[in-house]
């Protein structure tokens, strides 16, 4: 798209390295350890029966996440929220929008009374670490989703997860729209947008402030096209992460994907 | 735009009646009542010098806002947050958010180490707080500067304040982009956007959000089209509040604007 | 009374300019804007079938109320206590103070398994705010309770408003008993008194506090005398509000009252 | 006063029997543990030199007050505040009650810049715990006044306490005003009054509260009768718990008294 | 077992004054006041029938235990938990510790779905504050469950108490090991052991800590030969706390023991 | 020692497969990823230069830690800390035992006016997490001391590291003593023990616990002899990380090792 280049060398509408692993945990239903360059995120998917008080006899079940940063994921050690006594700003706004983002491609009714709890624990942080979050949470909860019907907790015939959905962030870096800063690009970027759009490219949240110079209708198309590209490319990777598991054979059931074409292909 | 009928007889891209009453309050240095239709939010700023210590010797000043809702601000009465001993996401997020975009507007080092603090307290809730607070924080926030500069805090020829900013919300309700929700809207709308823009038509911030079907592109541009307008619509309305004063000559002293040609022009 | 001049004009046992706005909100089934002077409290109270947890089936009903300052209220700006995460005394002491003394002209059984729940929010602070809440708590409460019995859902002979109640503050300002003291007044006055009386002419609560002098049996009877003259205006002023509202015929069934005759006489 | 007999046998204007033990803890500067009938209150005053940071450089002192219940001072278990997070309206009302009325006997210029905090501990209640804490805890003061003077650490010439503080209760059982009442008078009283009152005679607080049927002028004056006698005879307690120790001649140095000539006599 | 003088007198072996006075409070189903020389203890020992939420059902009964110290039991006062908002590391640890030796000797299906809360509050702190509250609770237990038994709440052939528990702290002082150490030797010792053991000799709990030089096998060794001393002792001494109760004849059942032959013999 | 087998095979005496894996995360100043079999804590050391406010003046410097768990480190997901709005005791108690240990091998003075904060998240438990915690914490803390040594921040000179410190938990399943308990066996032992030793074999911390069955002097006798075992072996895995990196050369200053003779031998 452009020809400038970025401290590490990347082109404009270039990914960081994306490395996806999945069941990184023993425990957790589905478990994801995404990393976007440096910046790490652990995600796991906790499938229970039931669902919250508030929503019995509806039916339908729930999603929700929780987003949280170790203190010392940072470049300088951040106290922990545990120990202040309460969540910060951040903390809440990235939980909800991680929540929001899963509920957009689950369908709640062929869930059923159940619910899907995602952690997304930030282990180091380098930039993008809310979009790395819900690209690898994803992936984390069709894998619980997979654990609960091969328990039959859920249907055969329920698909819950009705497409995927990924995340990333585009910005300005010296007045040019580049794809998914790092830390260092963020910190001097002048305007800040993370976008979430489904594999069949809509989108499902579009967030961006400009906490310096305010951004025309120009450089905002510039930048939806940037995420658009991106956020096509990170499809990709969460299908080979599915796709490298068909191949290996071991949990051959994936979400709306006939196992003798390869990966979904929402 | 369109020919659709809302449920309150407005046209598709149509405010609700709009009312900005400035100094409501006798002890703020700014304060503003605004009202978009029944959504009705009290706006305080509150000037004083020095800075948060984190800040100090940096010759720069701070300009942050908390949001709140009163109790029984919605139909069914919500439990305080002083009572539940934490602010919940959605509290934090929109404090946050009114706080990102009054500093858009905000020259800090020409504000000096001084501290404006906005409080934008709903006294009663149909749609749209979020951006009734921007709209109306803005006005109390001009106020703030002018009262600290008629006391000498801030020098003359200072100009903290370097555009004028307000915020509407678009959504789709029945398939179609409408502006300035009301709460029977806001419920059924597919997708939610808020829209913060400067009085030159640029954006500070985009925020749309799709909990149920995601967007596409056209819709996206459709609603970022209904949101200018509105937002055009709101900064001519900030400036007649503006001028209703000039003309009282009460205090005569416009921000950025020359008091013989009229309310300000950002 | 006395001879002495206050420092705004007022005789020793003269109000501040009252006001008590009826149906200030539109969702709450009560809901009053009372001002004494320039102190503005925002009285809302919210009728909801059935009772807390511990008074099931016990056949009552219950009322109980909130107070809360805004932030901006007062001179200087207060920090929140939904930020700092609790309640303080003086809030805390007041909430039960006004509780209290609603439940004082309120027959629980009267009222069946149903809860009034009282917020006052005081949106200026100018002395006397917790008076002037109790004054308007009454006016909104007798409002949720007509709210109530018109949609039926307490019977049309059940009479739980048993009385009126309100309060005034008395202290002594220059060595002399005075009523209804503003902030300025407050601050210099030697004992501060709070009185909360009924319609008809007895004590509710009496807090009589000497901060610097003890004071002595003849002071507080002086006091209380004036205290008492205070409250019967301030009835009177209740009465009127109501009075008001039968000549404009729009909800006219008054408690206690025979619409014939004129406002309710407790 | 009166002919009716109480559940335990006192005449309505009766104390129960009263107990006043000093230094019952061997590191505080104060501490007493007084006893109302079964009710028990360690009262422990703390001497340091400095005030909290709003006060220095004023020349003055500081003396506040904390009270708390132990879990299991009550006939059923309480949960801990602390365990809890949070501390309950009551608690702070009553902390803030003693703080207020020992306040009213200190003269803070003559503290100079040193702080009393008085903690005062109910470890067994029946009634009553709030005057019997102030009443204990004003003994304390003076002891860690004195504590403070043996040390060098306030002037010898100086005299931070000027009277004396008792306080008692009042009530109507049975259509009777009785005095101190215990639990089982608590529950089953229409009025409840709590008067602190200085050795003088005079007013520090007066607190009626008429949960249930509000009272009249009469029955007022007729509660400020016993309470008056209540607190003459508390005061003279109060003395002679300093005489007992005048007469053993270790810490002779009483407040305003002269040691030739008995008990102090406020 | 040494020669060596320490700054009280006592033997490197010996024990404080131990003083166990049962029934110190009115209300409690069981309490005792232990003091280990001017370590004073408030042991609260509360039944009542019904389980925790997640142990409803089992058959089993719960008993758990809090420890908190009032402000002033120290040498400086402590700001209170409650105040703080939350309870320190060292109260968590130390009534975890309390709960889990009474449970060591507590048969929870003999007990029934029943409860029994411990309440420990240090009055006054002077080292050892652990230990006199575990060897006082554990009496207040035993009575708490006799109460229980007097009322028909647990059955006469139940015995839920299947031994008899207490504590003793040892250390390091001048490189001798001590037995009971009192604060002023506690903040000088190398090495600090907490040993609850049970009447019969066996370890409940052993918690040795070296925050100064590390200790090696032989200590050790050393330092449980003087514990086991104590615990010898500190049980004979609970033993005869209960016989001075025999020799009354008031609540003559004991647990386990058969009054013909005095106090019982875990 | 035995020759019982174990669910999992291994002998009474031996260890879970131990990773020692340094450097884990790029921005701490030390970082290990330990693992005991599935547990997976992640260790990171934070350099600070400066003291807490208590400790500023003193010439010495500070070390402290803080364990946490994630919340689906477990079997079934455990609420954040962060959400509830408070450190549970568990936490509380291996917080600080994690702490005690290191500081039990660092020379505050030596270390100078300097901060080492250490953090333990545990990502995965299978029991053992605070042995693997200290274990771990002990290598990322001299990793942290040999960056702020290369950094200049402490002298070449200065030694803060004494000695090697780390930790096992030891028990009692069917009756014989094992070593190293993963979660099976943990839920199962009726003794359990954890041990913490330095490298040359003393002991910094020992913790036996019987909520089942107390143990007698001989199975203590026991169990420590295993855990010594334990504790050599695990000094040796330790010294053999720091080896593997000599290997490499990258950062080749060892702590009290001589880089001509191999990995330090404490």
């Amino acid at each position: 798209m452009t020809t400038g280049t970025r401290h590490d060398g990347r082109a404009p509408d270039e990914l960081r390295e994306i490395r996806i692993t999945r069941n990184w945990l023993d425990h957790a239903e589905g478990s994801v350890l995404v990393e976007f360059g440096r910046t790490r995120v652990l995600c796991a998917a906790s499938f229970t029966e039931g669902v919250p008080r508030w929503r019995r006899g509806s039916g339908k079940g729930w999603t929700t996440a929780e987003y949280a940063m170790l203190p010392r994921a940072t470049h300088t050690r951040s106290e922990r929220e545990s120990v202040k006594g309460r969540i910060g700003g951040r903390t809440h706004e990235i939980s909800r929008l991680v929540g929001r983002s899963l509920r957009a491609v689950v369908d709640l009714e062929a869930l059923g009374e159940n619910t899907i709890q995602i952690d997304c624990d930030v282990l180091q942080a380098d930039g993008g670490t809310r979009t790395a979050a819900i690209t690898g949470a994803f992936v984390a909860l069709v894998d619980a989703v997979e654990s609960a019907r091969s328990q039959g907790l859920i249907k055969a015939s329920a698909e819950p997860v009705v497409g995927s959905v990924c995340a990333v962030s585009v910005g300005v870096v010296d007045g040019e729209p580049v794809l998914d800063l790092d830390y260092e690009e963020d910190v001097t970027a002048d305007t800040d947008m993370n976008v979430v759009m489904t594999g069949d490219g809509r989108y499902v949240e579009v967030q961006g402030t400009a906490e310096g110079v305010p951004f025309d209708r120009e450089l905002l198309d510039a930048l939806l096209d940037v995420a658009a590209e991106g956020c096509a490319e990170l499809t990709a990777r969460q299908q080979a992460a599915f796709g490298a598991d068909d191949m290996g054979g071991a949990d051959s059931h994936e979400v709306g994907a006939d196992v003798d074409q390869g990966p979904p292909t929402w």
